[in-house]
């Protein structure tokens, strides 16, 4: 049995595997397994070497569906290959199953989570990425839809892998014509992606998606290319099965009993071929051990600093005792302060110029592949990347967003430059640590704190230089505050966090004055909220609470803050309420009613009651 | 005097004023402004037709600034072309101005909002859209930095644009070398730029953006172009100013006092010019009516059916009765229902596959020309589009926003396609409506409301069939909500809105079988939440309250009740608090907590206390 036979009789198990696999779970989309078929049976059975022991194997080639939806022939795949059972196809979607509806890491050889279209690619480029970085000889192959090539964050991903000249990352387009709702921009036009790819600078080869040498022979081509390598396959979706061959209407549905029995007949019997036999390990095995340490020398300080510089200087420091730490910038390092690390740094430090879906999606392959991605620019802009974000944490993915500039403390730039809303962004994340310090030196401490937090974190940063207020060895874990004025006399608490402490802190100097005492809590830890302290110094200092933040009113600490003390206190929220403009960064905390005055009054107005 | 001096000596007063007025505002761009002088120049002063007495001329041609950065300039022109006072030029970026560091449309010419980058293309081709639609005679400028060109929200507006074969947008690219941080991708060359645009099938024109007759001569060319034209302007960063030309580290820096002097005195006295005279006004003043009725015909429904397929009805039966009514499309109409409006109203309908950060900026650019965008898509896909949601606040777009397939309940695609931040993304918003309806008839009824509300708002729908609850003709007002059970005994609250309702029905007709009354009440109003009964409400039910709701648990439903009863209601929350997967809806409701089962456990909990 020739090659080429072998390799079909796989195709066509893979085929009945999705069409048996969906129609048992009752959903799913068979129709988009089948056109890639072929595609998947030579990369999994003949181009690819990996080791089916080991998931982790630093020599494995690494694959991204980014097509999520057409998770069933992958998992199909994997059965042959040996890795999962035949028989566990049939958990497919099912609650106690790792066979998601689309690719997620709870099976453990999915290094992306996908199903939110045109993020494969960025996460293919950032496994390529590391893999260079690592010196593993493997190789990534992301299959890509079509329909999903119409995502700007697909080209700013091409962008990337051709600007860095990667010569492991090849992507094979499954070109079937047909989107969800109907056929897509450029149905079977392979010359428009010719083209489209070729001007951002990928080699391209065009081939019929349903002939096995002809794929084999663009893998050979793209193995040697000195540069990122596109295969543009010319498909048929539904291909196996006449009755659904290239016909709309059949996106994302499960053949019924009776179009089953006559699919399955249509293919014949399942063949007989032992597809382990063609899975290719690589030649050695090989691991990869990155030093990482994250006790880093912080900084002395003697003047106002702003947090941004606080958080440049302790990345620095901690890349420096910690290998697995990487940087990604779009354009904005001078502001964010990124720009040390990539002085100091050059072949751990990207630019990837404005793209933030792709600097994020680089970070997911990245971290997938055991790097420290810190990921900073304006905090207004990771809004961009929100839906890469959200996927990120389906990944598991161990990236440190960091976000500067936020608030209308940045001043005369204007609200589009203004981060109001990444508080709530990340807090909506399960488990994401948000953190918002305040001075330099708990700025270098929160960095320690989010390098050694397994996990998605966001760091949120200022602009304008902040006084100093803690001292250079001082902790700030993660879910912690600190308490900065305290006494027997409390008459109410202040809940702050960043620029907002020293205004409350003001505001304590001149009400104490007056002879009113507040309780000054500095909530850094934004999430987790440090619940049990919060409540118990709030029970104490006279169960009322002004909380006040540089952030829109919704979804921020405000927030947080009136959730963890439901029923306990009664709350006064200061906080940004109407769509802000440009001014200096005084008169708009004064404008936006978050400054030492309007706390002032607000703790007055919260007393009288 | 030719034209070719008379714009030399206009370009020389935009830059001129440019110098002076970020000198005097102590921050903002001046080099960014240079480059594109001589660019605004020839558009202001002879390509463009607008009426410089009335913003609205619905004849007009409008003209976006992507790279917003450069506002400057643009007000620069405004006063040159006598719609601003020169005088007002100083007040740039003062707290007291319209004119802003960044374009907004508290300056009544500016129609898109800009600043973050890559964005003004996408509001450019909407209006363009719009202005074929209402058969306007103008054309659309976008002038777009190079640097920005990176983000791949350019390339989505570059394919609608050209798909759609838009005749009336004509593109400027300012390709000045540097970005903020250092050179560009692909700094001065312009064939990379040309192949890119020309595979995104774009009419390419590459000039010295310096030389005015090869400027016009590229405008005069592109306004005979039979689709979208792209100018590759080759600029100089600081032209004009010899020491900070082409030179890096010069980005978003005003000229200090004696640098200042040192360029005014090589760009020589400002030129006297009446640039007013090269206003050119178009030929005649047109005006554009649309019928906007409201009040749609609603449907009467005789089963459980899913709010999805009620939003569906209710597009339909609105936009027979209001022409403003324009839907855009990533393809997936034939799961959020837009798929019935598209068949019946194929010219307000718009395909722009999938690319939901283009067509939420498509958009802001067909709602600033007076249309009524509605703009759905599975509401976890909104995420991909945060960033343009944003600066469509600013724009104070009048958009109608729907995700489908919200929450757990979707089922067995996991979580990459269930919407679980949604209300958080929209809540983070000032002022935007967040509506979330249970039923058929509560849908309509909302989508007539938020069809009336002028701004930004957003429908939350769910995939599953959901039982009926209300009556045909009942409203549901913006800020409103329903009590759906209440007695004089009732032991505790529980707050809900959609798929939870019916949870909490069920919850009810359990507990009362074991004498413990509930008060149910559907906070179909998310944002604004109707504050004052709801307090009224708790205050009658016993000051306890659970919240149940199909989203992440912070930043929505959860979070908007506990801010409004802080301190007046002990608070259990019921929400999805782990990361989701594949399952079955009611598996999943289960399993995460906010089913009937578990609202009852947390009523008998919360009444133990």
């Amino acid at each position: 049995m020739d090659k080429k036979e072998a390799l079909e009789k796989i195709a066509k198990r893979l085929r009945i595997h999705s069409l048996k696999m969906t129609a048992e779970a009752g959903s799913g989309h068979p129709t988009t397994c089948l056109s890639m078929a072929d595609l998947i049976t030579c990369l999994f059975f003949d181009e690819m070497r990996y080791n089916p022991e080991n998931a982790e194997d630093w020599a494995n080639d690494e694959f991204v569906l980014s097509k999520g939806h057409a998770a069933p022939i992958l998992w199909a795949a994997y059965a042959e290959a040996g890795i999962i059972s035949e028989k566990s196809l049939m958990s497919l979607r099912k609650i106690t199953s790792v066979l998601e509806g689309h690719p997620t890491p709870r099976m453990k050889w999915i290094k992306a989570a996908t199903g939110s279209l045109g993020q494969g690619l960025s996460a293919g480029v950032g496994m390529a990425m590391a893999m260079k970085l690592g010196k593993s000889p493997g190789r990534v192959f992301v299959l890509t839809g079509d329909a999903e090539c119409a995502e700007g964050a697909v080209w700013e991903a091409c962008n990337t892998a051709s600007y860095l000249k990667l010569d492991n990352i090849c992507a094979i387009i499954d070109i079937n014509r047909l989107g969800q709702s109907g056929p897509t921009m450029h149905e079977h036009d392979i010359k428009a992606y010719e083209r489209k790819f070729k001007a951002f600078g990928w080699d391209v080869i065009p081939v019929n998606g349903h002939d096995i040498n002809e794929i084999l022979k663009a893998l050979k081509i793209a193995r040697k290319n000195s540069g990122p390598t596109v295969i543009l396959a010319r498909t048929i979706k539904g291909k196996g099965v006449s009755f659904v061959e290239d016909k709309n209407g059949w996106h994302g549905k499960p053949l019924k009993e009776e179009d089953l029995r006559r699919a399955l007949k249509e293919l014949g019997p399942m063949p007989s071929i032992n597809a382990k036999k063609f899975v290719h390990k690589p030649e050695k095995k090989k691991s990869h051990q990155l030093e990482k340490k994250y006790n880093f020398k912080k900084n002395t300080y003697k003047e106002k600093t702003a947090t941004r510089r606080a958080y440049g200087n302790a990345l620095l420091n901690l890349a420096r005792i910690n290998e697995a730490v990487v940087a990604l910038d779009g354009d904005v390092k001078n502001s964010t302060y990124a720009e040390d690390f990539f002085k100091s740094f050059p072949k751990r430090a990207f630019q990837v110029y404005i793209a933030e879906q792709n600097m994020a999606g680089i970070g997911i392959g990245m971290s997938a592949k055991g790097y420290l991605p810190f990921i900073a620019t304006f905090s207004a802009f990771l809004t961009r990347a929100h839906d890469q974000i959200r996927m990120a944490s389906y990944s598991f993915s161990n990236i440190k967003f960091v976000g500067s500039h936020s608030g209308v403390s940045i001043g005369a730039d204007g609200p589009s430059q203004m981060g109001l809303e990444d508080l709530a962004l990340f807090r909506s994340i399960p488990d994401c640590a948000v953190i918002y310090p305040c001075d330099a030196y708990s700025t270098e401490a929160c960095v320690e704190s989010l390098a050694r937090h397994r996990g998605l974190s966001y760091l949120r940063t200022s602009r304008p230089a902040t006084n100093l207020i803690y001292s250079k060895d001082e902790k700030f874990p993660i879910g912690g505050s600190k308490v900065l004025r305290r006494s027997k006399n409390d008459a109410a608490a202040v809940i702050a966090a960043g620029i907002t402490v020293h205004e409350a802190l003001k505001a304590y100097d001149e009400l104490k004055q007056e002879r009113i005492l507040l309780r000054i809590i500095d909530a850094y830890s934004v999430q987790p909220l440090d619940k049990v302290n919060i409540i118990k110094e709030v029970e104490k200092a006279g169960k009322k609470v002004i909380v006040v933040e540089d952030h829109y009113k919704s979804g921020g600490l405000g927030d947080a803050v009136a959730g963890a003390l439901s029923g306990k206190a009664e709350i006064v929220h200061l906080a940004i309420k109407d769509i802000p403009r440009s001014g200096q960064p005084e008169e708009l905390l004064d404008k936006y009613g978050i400054n030492a005055k309007h706390i002032k009054n607000a703790a007055k107005k919260l007393l009288s009651r």
